[in-house]
């Protein structure tokens, strides 16, 4: 048992992230060939659940990403169900203050760090006999940094010694302060705030990640500072990828047309 | 109820087809909005199989991209289902012979032109009422032309009257030939049986598709007179463009290492 | 284990069946409490495939309606895997002749019989130990008779030992003779062949039975001496009933919306 | 994007809703043809999820019915997700006092008037790149009034700013008075109340809603001044049509079984 | 409607219940077969979630145990959904404190005794019209009893009037205190707190209940005066037999292999 | 890419193999870890399809198990979809002379070998850009001997220089010549088919396999000759597992009842 994540943040090397939108564990097996350093299965915004969740972390076995999810909440019940399942890592939605945090780390270790309750059915068989022994060093839990109350609270939810990391949702964050939310931000609120706890999380230890829309942005947030780096989903790189091939081959076909005389 | 398709064909104008590999009605909804002119499910090659089609076709209800699929194998059972569906086409693998072609349109067709089953249940309440009288007129049927033995039977098979048309499997046809499978064919042998079939289908009045793996290539073959061009697949397109991104992210992250003193 | 069927055949008892389009256990509860003699689960224009079976034929286990199978088309796999599965009886679509006939009863019996492989499962957990004794003289087979070619080698048919029955599509059976497709036919070519049907089924000790549009005519059939009635079935009943909803909801709003002042 | 149930309420017609129990989307195309104003999918006592909502959610896509949903309980996680799927409303059961009413309504609005998550991806595939700026004029939230407590609550849950309306729930009212719980209620406490509800909701300017066993005492709530009603659900439809279908079909045996002769 | 866990334990017989960790409802057919005075669909630790449990409890209904459901975390909306299902017992992890107990009861009983919301479709179809009216006398809510905290607090979780018993989670229980999680635990501490609990459950009259790893641990804690005894999974059960039949087959090969000669 | 049965068949070792019997990829994954030698996916009278098997197949992705599959019935389209998903042997039932075993293996080759059609995504992102190439030599074809006739036909079988080998289901070879169909038979008939079979086998260079209910005769079968061995499934060591140990339970309570007085 072992996180690549841990590996590659204490040797300082920039964790690359993918994003699984899709319920797919076809989708999932291809992602886990591709060379990225984490997989996330995305259960917010994304359309997984928790059936889907278990073929996709079997797809994803042999893989040397290491699984993490997104949960849809704040919720005991779904992210002891997702660590049961083998994720080596969550990142919770939504996390504004300390208290917030601290519930949010309870449920995801065992005593007497945490709440956990044991029964890690697949986790175990996947893992082997001494996942009781490892699990709580190696699950990583993120908390997203996404409202401004957050922003306000950045170190009471930094001082909490269980959370591993924050996750930036940067959509959400320019959302509550009543900007348009997207990736990719360029506003100084919001850049500020990204400097601010790259800065904070080095000065507590933690683990900083964020959610990005174009590889040019995601390289920046490295050079800022990130530690991990997501670049879109798999349904948007399909999404964009597939409109291109449209647009290219219709382009063509009106090109075309003038001059053809099937 | 209406063909695109056929309204194209009859234009003179290509027909640009997108290919479902995967069983997900979400990407076949985004695939809807894209403006491809067909739609064709994979349930040969790709994923998809009776229940995950009828999502998908529901998904795809307010595209105006014509939805046609691919079987498994030319057996009444499975045609007939799809049809039912709502499907406005059938494109069936391994057409080797006269015998081949005249079995699978007569699946195809109510009678007299066929011997399909009537019971509609999802065409009746998409199309309407007038399912059954438009039935005949609307749904095409594709052989695939794929190997030796149907090429050297090309005129028997496109003399068949129910037939709408033929599609190619470059890759396939190769290997027939005892070439490696591929798309995007090079080979003369393969090239030249592209150019016979599309003179012959011109002869015989038949719609002619094929599959590609490059918008190049899909191009060129609407210039050498192909009627329908495929590019890639769902899963293809999603494959491919995820991993240039992994690549430019670790590239960056190699050079990025050199001066990264985070 | 005990067919229902058999027993209200053998006292003479109109057998009435209920009819299962959806791919839906909950339904398929509710009809195994209402009282019908027979359930079919429809696999051929009906949603349903293999693995919905599961479930609705688990869910109709403590009814007393013996659950009967239309599969897709004349095929030894899917008719043995529903066997397997504990169906009591399987209609198969468009037998037209002796030999379609022939190779269909095979598939239904164990040896000498047929040709029927063994390996029953669920039916055996389900009707116990004596399962592959009992299953032979209890299990149903039902050819459709609905085209043309059908009617013109009824005797030959019928003269099948191994056949039970024969069941009619009159929907298909108009449409074989150009007719529009439709149920509760009044065209007297099609009235004449049901009375045909039932007169050479009650020669050869036969069970006939035929799909309905009403209970009007479905009575109507049990008079004119039909063994078995379908009428309807789940989806149409709850698109009929629901549309009724809605139009009386809709006349009161226009008259309500007259004098609504609030 | 365009909530029917807004345009009805502004120009002072009934809206008549629909009601999905089952998980299944070939029931909720059908309902998307009939023209209920609204149809409902019911998370709570219906069986359907997560998962079974997004092919729903898909069938209905060229319906004008707005899609609503009923969740299983007022929690953020299930209400973000099911509106990130498009549906136009929520109705959250079981609002008893003001705190739940707050609770509950900003997880269904973006900031500032809530705190909804961002990141809508069918919301936004289907409704287009304005959805962020729409939804939260669009996206409706009633809270169900179903125990004695509500209605002593009624003023102050009513005087959230941000929610939209209310949903009766009879039975669920019934049984907290220690009444036996049913639809159409006849008792005078609770018709009392119901009384009670339109009036005040049409003090603070909020939509009506309440479910009903029958058309007649569905027109019989809209006389009495509520802006919303629904009739029964798919399943109680199709179980009390289906039922009456094999009773008189079973009279019909019994008469026809004394003098059947064949 | 009758649960057999509450005769057994009035006429003080233990109760042998089995579980089920996998979401397959042939399992559970089967299980429903073996002489299980109850089964518990596990959907902490187990893979089932509702929509596996619906075939579930299906395949249940002519079994003679009674079904239960150990649910993710004490949430109401989950609680209420299996209850509707039909569900005779809930079985809530976690429980350490009388305000967690007495808001658990309150989700499992309607009014007065609580404040379970009505519409138990699935359960009145296969219970009968006087579901509601017995609902409330037959279901059965067991506290987990599994931390150092429960165990502080036994007194008021126990005294809470509508809770039926307690269910011991032995690995949890250990776990918190520090030690390793298993079954069949031999620790002093954890069998005083074993004793101390049948003590405690006598007097306040609930049941008592354990999860075992073998049938001779459980038959010791029945003989320690455990009400209900639960030994391993349909999961574990598979698994360890599968494997010695493996470890056997292996065995014999290395020794039939030195004299193997084919 | 390498077929362990390959190798174990050439070092002379026997061949252990699992058998799925359930749609579970949760079983799948636990039997991929337990050092079966091959594990084998049933369609036929096993509760597996398409959809099932992929997950199945990517739980094994990393067990050293080589999946094969029984397909329902000799059928080219789901041969070659279950071969595009990855399983590296096709067993297929009831073949009884030449022209169904050259039909059959025609379906599992490529192109000169066969008439395998191409297109294998799954297949390729596991073993690899190089499956072309590997795919003939490491897929193996397994007739499955179980008539009387194909005993009659057995050398004509044999000679179809494609086929790998043979598998014998003794319990339809026993229904075949009238006996009671069961498992580890011993009337003196069917063991001598097994000895001929064995010594043919040999005679013809292929592999011969057996399925088995007890290990015992498992052991024997390889004294035999036998190449490869299945020992019951996942299913029937489940139950008859389980049912011992509520038999252990109950005899246990019945003793206990008499001086049980708590």
């Amino acid at each position: 048992m072992q996180n690549k994540i841990i590996d590659l943040y204490n040797s300082k090397k920039p964790i690359i992230n993918g994003w699984l939108h899709l319920p797919n564990s076809f989708i999932a097996e291809s992602f886990g060939k591709m060379g990225w350093d984490s997989i996330t299965i995305d259960m917010q915004h994304g359309q997984n659940d928790y059936q889907s969740s278990i073929a996709i972390l079997q797809a994803l076995q042999n893989s040397t990403s290491s699984p993490l999810v997104r949960i849809p909440w704040n919720e005991p019940g779904i992210i002891m169900k997702m660590l049961d399942l083998g994720v080596l890592g969550i990142i919770a939605p939504m996390i504004n203050n300390k208290k917030d945090c601290e519930e949010f780390v309870s449920y995801c270790y065992y005593p007497q760090k945490g709440q956990r309750s044991f029964g890690p059915l697949r986790a175990q068989l996947h893992y082997g006999k001494d996942y009781f022994k490892n699990a709580n060093n190696n699950i990583l839990s993120f908390a997203m940094i996404e409202t401004e109350e957050a922003i306000n609270n950045i170190d009471e939810i930094l001082s909490v010694p269980q959370l591993s990391g924050v996750y930036i949702g940067p959509a959400d964050m320019s959302s509550s302060y009543g900007l348009k939310p997207k990736f990719d931000v360029e506003d100084k609120k919001i850049l500020d705030n990204l400097e601010m706890i790259v800065k904070k999380t080095k000065k507590y230890k933690k683990i900083s990640g964020i959610h990005n829309g174009s590889t040019k942005y995601a390289k920046r947030m490295i050079d800022m500072g990130f530690n991990l780096v997501t670049v879109l989903s798999d349904f948007r790189i399909m999404n964009d990828a597939a409109q291109n091939i449209v647009n290219e081959m219709k382009e063509i076909k009106l090109d075309n047309n003038k001059s053809n005389s099937y």
